[in-house]
């Protein structure tokens, strides 16, 4: 498996309801299904005949495939084959379970050693005097490193996203500790003044000096946090899910406090971010489809200002691979922005 | 190759007019001609430059290719080339022959081991006083076998032709008698109350118990017969084709005898049989997109009530390696419907 | 690689303006792009993160990358990295260069061992008194080999070109001189009377012989020149240029002097030139079809009358696989038109 073990967000709360809902995790077809102990996933195939279960229906409790009936309980067990006289449950008609759970409006999934799925989910921070929180999701046809990286990567914000983010003119130096431990990276940078761009002026029209940190968390949150004073905070929790190679599902919650009323701000940042999102979603497909065109394989010259793509792509490789992580450190980057 | 070889239908007969016809039999793309001496079908590909023989036509007899005008006979020998001075006919310009005959409103065409075309094609049953006979076709995105087991699956019907054809309320105990020999099996369900959904009732108002026979003839041929009292029964051939893997086309000669008139039967059984088809066809087009999700490997799990289905499979696949069928034998199952 | 090394037009010179342009040649992803010293082609691809660079911009004579804002000279030297504090020009930041050139309207690229692209592309014959050129292209699902043979084949005329072109009677023997070198190969068509078909009774109405010679040239050109009397000639420079397997583009220049005036000649020659090429396109696409549903081998019968395709095939094979060209010779054929 070419991707870290641990959750992924498989589905939103809101879209599983009383149907099964079949979605594709790191390349493992999966059923969701929700009964009164909670939500559950199974391997969405029937064990009989290899139908989808999420085709099926719930009914009592349970999951009945749309093909020849069979049942299943949450736990993957079978608990009737109609039409056969005597028991229907054993072991090897039991289709497959993954562990599931429910945190923060998302249903997750794990992924990978089955037998013991580390303790939770990443939770979202809690921005204390939030004024709302904006989710936005899409599709990226990209591999999940290259979107963590583009999405923690500030120096293509003033050329990919010139104007509207930040400018590109490079006028700025600044300086960036940088940390990586077993699980995670991150790069805080420090005397920035505010962006120039279009976001930058909204949330602060009268400027200011940022804080502003970016961090990876295995396996499979990127998360940028603004502060602006007292008053104006932005933390944006990119929670990505590999559907198959070269294809992710990205959901950003976008938490926010600023001196600007909330209902400006929520459509502001709706469209704002679709803006953003559309240009990132554009530029990696494009990346996504040259890497194939040249044969699949990334070559890619780095800088000392690719602060963190690649010790994400390190810290992702060694735990796919099931290797020790790479050894902790801090180190500094200086930066024109 | 994944198909038993013996012979299978290629087109109807009223398909094949003065054209040639282009179709894909078991992997191999042929061209059926007919001439005065009946119909012939070659490999499609002109042995010269590789073009399909049916983008060509029929004049004086010969098919002549649509690129240089090579002219064949319908046993495949090259009979003329344009702009060559001297004589045309060589081994190596003949377009390769397969075995080819016409019966029952097909034309049938011989896959396998050419040296010994079996006999003949299987030839449809006469029913006795049949009012009529209804063709319904349609291509499925199925492997062959997986199209075969589903038509002669009675456990399906309650469920995915719910209420069309079969109830799933299964409170009926039948005996099932099955026989298996070296290029058939079938099974012959005793005590069958008239199935309670729409069609048992249109057949038999007013009940009964139905004598039914599933069958499976090697290589292609699934045939359900239902019999209530004297007056009516309901013989359905299918004829199946596969096309490449994971598509096969489905032909189904239905022949009737009722105590309803024709003119009534025959519009019914054309929009319920098309129907329950388009069921078949949907699910099963899941099933093999499901497969093909999970590696492209079937691992099913079977019970004692997919009493033909794992059968026909293992003489599909023992005759598809050229392998010894597995040996004859009868038994009984007992089945809830 | 398939392909003979050498040069192949990549573009039109009106094509390429201040925008950089993309294109795949002979498999290969390149970008175009003109400053003041000319037409430069780099591997389409920023060695930085794989962005292609034709999804950039020109700004101050430099190629600018979409994602990052990296900067490449004409000769791939990277000359700037935003952010970076330091020199950005080092060795491994170098966009990976191909030779490229501009002449006869074409920007031309040269594939295969860059360490020395041989001489010049071919240049395109002066018709003297030439009234004009018409230029035609079309993208082919073809091998290129495939695309070359059909046009400089004779026999097909009369069948794929039935009427348009010759009649495909077969009436007249004509005899041909055939030579091959190094590095082509070409056949001298003695004493064929004018075509019967549309395209000849516009260009000769009264008739008379026809001086016809079919070359080919290597990696990619295909030559065909017509003259009658001292007034009618025609030379259609075919120059092919794979893209990728199975896909080539094929652009046509069609040189005409003729006693009909110009005005007339010049739609004449666009219209059927595209019938011509519209057959063409269609016949080749089938034959690649169907030589991929026959297994992707092309087995191939020909006979004395196939008289440049097996000799132009075996120069491209050749000189792809980098062996000692097929020994020189000449001889003669004759062939029914």
């Amino acid at each position: 498996m070419p991707w870290a073990p641990g959750w992924y967000v498989a589905c939103r709360s809101d879209e599983l309801r009383a149907a099964p809902l079949g979605r594709v995790v790191a390349g493992v077809p999966v059923v969701l299904l929700r009964d009164e102990a909670g939500v559950h996933a199974l391997e969405d195939r029937c064990p009989h005949r290899g139908m989808p279960l999420s085709a099926g229906r719930m009914t009592g409790g349970e999951l009945e495939c749309a093909y020849h009936g069979w049942r299943f309980g949450g736990s993957g067990a079978c608990r009737a084959i109609p039409g056969l006289v005597g028991d229907a449950q054993r072991l090897e008609r039991a289709a497959t379970p993954h562990s599931a759970c429910e945190s923060d409006g998302f249903a997750w999934v794990h992924v990978g050693d089955e037998a013991s799925p580390r303790a939770q989910p990443f939770a979202l921070p809690v921005v204390e005097g939030a004024q709302g929180r904006v989710d936005l999701e899409a599709v990226v046809e990209a591999e999940i490193e290259d979107a963590l990286e583009n999405i923690l990567d500030v120096p293509h914000t003033g050329f990919l996203h010139r104007g509207l983010f930040r400018s590109g003119a490079g006028r700025n130096e600044v300086d960036v500790e940088v940390r990586r431990d077993a699980t995670s990276c991150e790069a805080e940078f420090h005397g920035e003044p505010r962006p120039e761009g279009l976001l930058g002026r909204l949330l602060a029209p009268r400027g200011g000096v940022v804080r502003h940190v970016d961090r990876f968390v295995l396996p499979c949150v990127a998360q940028v946090e603004y502060a602006l004073g007292e008053d104006t905070r932005l933390v944006v929790t990119h929670l990505l899910t590999p559907i198959e190679r070269g294809r992710t599902m990205m959901r950003h919650a976008i938490s926010f406090r600023t001196r600007v009323p909330a209902a400006l701000m929520r459509p502001a940042i709706h469209v704002l971010g679709r803006w953003l999102l559309a240009q990132d979603v554009r530029a990696l497909a494009r990346v996504t489809r040259n890497d194939a065109l040249f044969g699949g394989v990334q070559r890619h010259v780095s800088t000392k200002i690719d602060i963190l793509g690649p010790h994400l792509r390190a810290l992702i490789r060694s735990a796919a691979a099931g290797m020790p992580p790479p050894p902790s450190a801090t180190w500094r980057v200086r930066l024109m922005t």
